[in-house]
C-alpha cells in the first residue's frame, strides 16, 4: 500500500474514526482503525461493535494519490499524534513489509508499528432502508434540546436513548428520564413515508454533533436494528434499542390554570442566582410564588444560607397565586435549550408538571415535573 | 457594619483573595475572608500562613459607600457564587447579629451564615525594607521564563523556589532543577540597592501571575524573611525560603566549539514532532547530528516507532560534527520561553550543557543539561 494525501483532510477523518473506539476492549484489532486503499478510493473504518464509521477519501475531496493498492490496520492515537504536527500540506503513506507504516514528507520519515490488517473484522454499513433527509444544523440543535433529558443509566434500557417516531408528516424525537421530557417536531417535505418508531442509543447520539459541525444536509437510513447516518462522505451506523418507547405525549396536560409570558433568558438568570451549588451533593429545590405582577424565587442551601428575589419582567395570563417547587438542574436545563427567546410557562397546579415552548410555535417542548412535598 | 460597593471590583478582590487560602487547614478560620470596614476603606485580608494576601477599597477605586463600620470573616466560595451571578452595578453587605451576611440589591436579599471575626489572627503586613521597583509586565515575563526550571519538590529546599540576586546594578533571577538553569537578568534604574540574595517559594510565585494580570507597575519589599509585592491596591506577602542558592553562574560554560544561529519557532516545530508521547511514562530523549548544513534529529518511542527529520533552517559558526542527545521536555520548554525570536545555541561538547540565549542579547540564558548515554 502506498498513497500520498492531504494531510489536513486525512487528520480530520482519523480523528473522527478514532474518537468512537473503545480502548477497554481486550481484543487490540478493534482497537484499530482500518484503511483500505483500492484503484479509485481511500476508505477508513472503525468501530466499537455499538458504532462503526466509515469514511471515503477520493482525489476529488481529498488529493488522493494512489500509488499501489493496500490494506492496514494502524493504532490511531500515534498516527494522529504525527499528522497533527506536521507542518506539510501532503503526506505520505507507505506500508513496509506489513508491519510497519512508514509516514513521510520531504524532509521526515516516521516508521511506526501497525496491526495485522488480516484479522480485522468485515463491517456491513447499510445505505437502503427508509430514508429521512433532514438539514445537518437543525437535527444538531435538536439533539442538544433532547438529550438533556435522556437518563444512559435508567433501567428501563428503552428510555436509554432518544425515541424517533416518524409520521406521514414529521419526526417527534422524544426523551424522558421519567421526571421530565424534552420533545422537538420537525416537518417532513418528503410526505411519502411509512411510520416508524426507533430508539437511538445515548453514545451514539453523544458522537453526532461532532460530525455534524458544518454539515448542511444530513441522511438518516433506518433499516432492521440499525440507523445509519450519511454526512457528506462519512456513514455512521449504530444499533438500535429494543423495546417499547412510552407514549409521552399523553402525560402532557392540555389544559392551563396559569400561563407566563417571558424572555428566556432573563427567567434564566434570576433562577441561576437561586440555583446556589451545595456541597452534600443533593438536588438544589427552588421554589416559585407566582402572583399576579411578581414572582417570588426562593431557595435555601442548608448550612450556608438563603436566597429570595423577586422577578417582575414577565406577563401572566390566568389565576396566578400559585405556589410551585422544582428541582432547580430540570429547570435550568429546560430553559436554556430555548436561547434567547420569548418562551411561555403552562402551568396546571403545585403537582403537575409544567409545559415549556416557544410563543411562537411549540415545536420544541419541555415538560418538567414538580417537586411536590406535600403540605 | 453595612456597606455598598462596585459589585464586579468587590467580586475581583475577594476572588484574590480565596484564591491563596488552604482547604484542608483544619482551622476553619484560616479558611475564612476578613473584611474589615473603617471609616474610609474596607480592607480585604486572607492567609494560608505562607501567603497572606490584603486589598485596600475606597470609595476611590470601587465607588465604596460606608454606612457602619464593623468586621466579618466570611467564606468566599458562596459570596463569590452570588457577586458573580448577580447583574446589578452595586450590592449591599448588611452584617445581621454578627452570624449572617445579608447581600442585598433592590430586587433580591441573599442571606449567608458567618464565621467568628474575633478569632481571626492579626497578620503584619510589611511595607519597610530594600523595596525594587519594576515594570509588571516583565516581571510577569521573567516568572514565565524562569518558572520552568524549578523543581518544586527538590529534596534541597533551597532549589524549590526562584533565586532573586540584587546588586547594584540588576537583579538576577535563577532558578534550577540540576538538570537546567534558567537565568534572567533585570537592569535597575535606581542605582543604590544594598546587595540582597534571597529565594521566594514556587507557590508564592504561582499565584502572582494572576495578581500582575494588568498591572503596570510593581513594588518588591525585602525584609527579614519576608518579601512583599505591592500591586496597585493588593499587598501580597510570603516567606522566603532559608538556605544558600548554589552561584549557578559559575556552571555556565563560557567556550563553545559551535554555535547555531535559528528561528526558535522553527526549531520548536521540528523538536516537536520528535517528541511522541510515550506510553511508560520516561522521558522521551531526543537525539541531534549537527553536520554543516543539516541538524538531523532523531527519536525512538518504544514499541511505537521511531522518527528523523531533516533540518536545514539554520547557521552555524564553528565546528559541525557533533552528536549531542536532551531530555525532549527540558529542551522543549527552554526553546519555549524565547516566544518567535532569532536565537542561539551554544555548544562546548556532548557531555556539556548547552546555553540558550537570544542573538540580540543575553539576558536570558536557558543552561540544558545533555543525557550522555556513553558509547
Amino acid at each position: 500500500m502506498k498513497f500520498s494525501i492531504n494531510r489536513a483532510i486525512l487528520l480530520e477523518e482519523i480523528y473522527k474514526a478514532n474518537k468512537i473506539l473503545d480502548l477497554k476492549n481486550p481484543n487490540p484489532t478493534i482497537g484499530g482503525i482500518f484503511l483500505e486503499l483500492t484503484m479509485d478510493k481511500l476508505t477508513i473504518i472503525s468501530t466499537n461493535t455499538v458504532l462503526s464509521f466509515k469514511s471515503v477519501l477520493t482525489n476529488n475531496n481529498a488529493d488522493l494519490d494512489i500509488n499501489e493498492p493496500g490494506k492496514i490496520l494502524i493504532k490511531g492515537r500515534y498516527v494522529i499524534e504525527m499528522l497533527r504536527r506536521l507542518d506539510d500540506q501532503y503526506v505520505n503513506f507507505t506500508a513496509v513489509e506489513n508491519s510497519e507504516l512508514r509516514i513521510s514528507t520531504t524532509s521526515s520519515e516516521f516508521n511506526i508499528n501497525i496491526l495485522d490488517a488480516e484479522d480485522y473484522p468485515s463491517l456491513g454499513f447499510r445505505e437502503k432502508g427508509t430514508i429521512l433527509e433532514l438539514d445537518g444544523q437543525e437535527f444538531k440543535r435538536t439533539l442538544a434540546q433532547t438529550l438533556i433529558s435522556i437518563d444512559e443509566w435508567s433501567k428501563k434500557l428503552s428510555l436509554s436513548g432518544l425515541n424517533v417516531h416518524v409520521t406521514n408528516e414529521s419526526v417527534i424525537f422524544s426523551a424522558t428520564d421519567l421526571f421530565r421530557i424534552s420533545q422537538k417536531t420537525i416537518s417532513l417535505t418528503d410526505k411519502e413515508t411509512e411510520e416508524i418508531n426507533i430508539t437511538i442509543p445515548y453514545k451514539t447520539l453523544l458522537e453526532l454533533p461532532k460530525l455534524l459541525e458544518n454539515a448542511e444536509k444530513l441522511k438518516i437510513v433506518i433499516s432492521e436494528g440499525y440507523v445509519t447516518f450519511v454526512i457528506n462522505n462519512v456513514l455512521f451506523q449504530s444499533n438500535l434499542i429494543d423495546g417499547q418507547f412510552p407514549n409521552v405525549s399523553a402525560a402532557f396536560p392540555q389544559e392551563f390554570s396559569a400561563v407566563i409570558f417571558v424572555e428566556s433568558k432573563k427567567l434564566l438568570k434570576t433562577l441561576n442566582r437561586a440555583d446556589l451549588p451545595n456541597d452534600d451533593g443533593l438536588p438544589q429545590i427552588i421554589n416559585l410564588r407566582i402572583e399576579d405582577d411578581s414572582i417570588y424565587v426562593k431557595s435555601t442551601v442548608s448550612e450556608v444560607g438563603n436566597y429570595e428575589e423577586e422577578f417582575k419582567d414577565f406577563k401572566l395570563e390566568g389565576t396566578g397565586n400559585l405556589v410551585i417547587s422544582f428541582n432547580s438542574k430540570f429547570l435550568l436545563e429546560a430553559l436554556k435549550t430555548f436561547d434567547n427567546e420569548p418562551i411561555k410557562l403552562q402551568f396546571v397546579n403545585p403537582t403537575r408538571p409544567v409545559v415549556i415552548s416557544k410563543q411562537r410555535n411549540d415545536k420544541l417542548k419541555q415538560v418538567v415535573l414538580p417537586t411536590y412535598l406535600g403540605n
